[in-house]
């Protein structure tokens, strides 16, 4: 099993964060060693801090309005190994150690496996061409 | 200068694209070569068919409630070398070449050029660890 690696933010780093009227804010998540995109889910303020915590993704769903804990039913859990906020503070990116199939429920490595215009092939499914 | 390489998409992938209640979905940019991400805007169907038509980024300020296309003042254009919808169509993701210093206006080349926790160096303005 991977390794956890907690996150010691700052109160001052936590402060920067804006969250939208719903209290959200996006996460995207990247997976470290390819950079391959993952999927972009959203965080309010406390799975921010149990993700950072724990060294685990943990997000809010916006369709059931609960707490989610990325890989509790499918094992696909994602280990954080960074994690960023943006200039304006109101977007997350997390570089994760992606456990399991992929970060999508489809079974895809990526969420992002649909490529406009012509298929892709390949490219598709890791997303940097 | 780069090369603008326009994406003929689908009435049936444009299609699926689903937009929040104000019209807008988050269009992550990541570095085609790198895999860096490099910062996260938002879309309307019109900038993104302009996107798509013309091959370089275009997107909604929601501060300025107005069309804002990459780069007219800075010069640090986008050009797009792929583009790809998420599994349920409410994320966008966009390949692109950054022509000029980067993407975020302070200067950065990505705008998660602040990581949570101890400073990163390095890994703070490559965002892949």
């Amino acid at each position: 099993m991977p390794v956890a690696t907690p996150i010691d933010a700052t109160p001052e780093q936590l402060a920067r964060v804006r969250y939208n009227v719903d209290g959200l804010v996006p996460a995207i998540v990247q997976e470290h060693t390819s950079g391959a995109v993952l999927t972009l889910a959203w965080m309010n303020a406390e799975t921010l801090a149990e993700t950072l915590e724990t060294g685990r993704t943990v997000f809010w769903s916006r369709s059931r309005q609960e707490r989610w804990r990325k890989g509790d039913t499918s094992g696909d859990r994602q280990w954080v190994r960074a994690a960023f906020y943006d200039c304006d503070g109101d977007t997350l990116l997390f570089a994760v150690e992606q456990e399991g199939a992929g970060a999508c429920h489809t079974g895809e490595r990526s969420c992002f496996f649909r490529a406009f215009g012509a298929e892709l092939g390949a490219a598709a499914s890791s997303n940097v061409s």
